[in-house]
């Protein structure tokens, strides 16, 4: 009964996924769902891109979180919109989670939608959101082994974000059976090795982001 | 309607819980329930921790992952019972799961039994599964902040370690905030600071075990 249970929830989810993605494109909005472990640094990813992108684009963000606002409010200086969204225990967000944060956003004045997903591999890549996109995010002292623990993630992901680089020398991590994994499991996937300490990879995201910003709005113009 | 149902799967759960509670100790067993991120290091410290307790007492550990047996397998070398339970996509474990593994277990000829819960901070810490305590795993490049972001654990622990304590000096992590919301958290709980790459910590682990195996025992005796 609970299997039955929880694909009703599933496809009660989808369904919503599915209104979702279409205000989206009536709205010429590109959602990025920022998927990972608790502390990889979705949240410091996000204090370097939104005062690199507003400069060019209408930016917002919906922060999933169980139950403070703590990341909210490191955003807080960025100055554009944000969509807290307390989860209440759960460890991810659904689509009725983006409704409600649609419901407090100007969806007419908005180029770009950033949501960072509670802190979770496992969950997160089970429920669509409606997003464009998925981006995976790990981080180099988690180990490499954490593409082939966390399929499905990658197996979603239109990217994925090697964070920590920095910190390369000091951990256990070998890049090779990293990047061997992520091809296996999606080998699509493009990986850019980033630290949001030094900087390193920033533009390469950025450059990534914009085209994927173009590639939405120039589709919509068609 | 949904809340009511996960009420009765918690009830459920619950009532499973306390089954197995009485059974370990019946059994004399010390059980252990480690939660923590993805990447922690909860396997890295079952490695140093198996060969140092087989020696003097009768361990096994259950080992719940996603859907491979990657953190099983690097536990073989320990020769050790291993109970693999697969959760196939779901994010923690359940009772049902632990009465599963003791149906492979030798319940008579054990003293500690270590059960690696699935790599996520949230529902791990809403499910209990008979263990006598939840010990909780953050590591420094996680940041400070996971206490207060994930306090359910926190609150339920009865041992919170702080692992990667090597890289303390590379990463942002500041100590003093970390202990104090902790202790305001749980007053009692205590910290071990720990690297189970240098060694630094685990004697301090192993003694805190030796002291709750001891007890356990001598409750039972009386």
């Amino acid at each position: 009964m609970l299997i039955k249970i929880m694909q009703n929830v599933l496809a009660e989810n989808a369904k919503m996924a599915g209104e979702i993605r279409d205000l989206l494109k009536q709205k010429k909005i590109l959602m990025i769902n920022l998927i990972s472990s608790p502390g990889s640094g979705k949240t410091s990813l996000l204090e370097k891109t939104l005062p690199f992108l507003k400069a060019k684009y209408r930016v917002a963000v919906i922060e999933g979180d169980v139950e403070t606002d703590k990341d909210a409010k490191r955003l807080e200086n960025s100055n554009v919109p944000i969509a807290l969204i307390n989860t209440s225990g759960a460890c991810h967000l659904e689509s009725v989670s983006i409704e409600k944060a649609f419901s407090v956003l100007d969806l007419d004045n908005l180029d770009i939608i950033f949501v960072e997903n509670v802190g979770n591999l496992v969950c997160p890549a089970e429920f669509d959101i409606g997003e464009d996109m998925k981006v995976a995010l790990v981080s180099t002292p988690e180990g490499d082994d954490k593409p082939s623990k966390y399929p499905l993630l990658f197996r979603e992901a239109s990217l994925a974000i090697l964070n920590k680089i920095d910190l390369l020398q000091h951990v256990d991590f070998n890049l090779n059976n990293f990047s061997a994994d992520v091809q296996e499991l999606n080998p699509n996937l493009s990986i850019i090795k980033m630290s949001c300490r030094t900087g390193e990879g920033l533009q390469d995201w950025f450059n990534w982001l914009e085209t994927k910003i173009a590639s939405k709005q120039r589709v919509m113009k068609n």
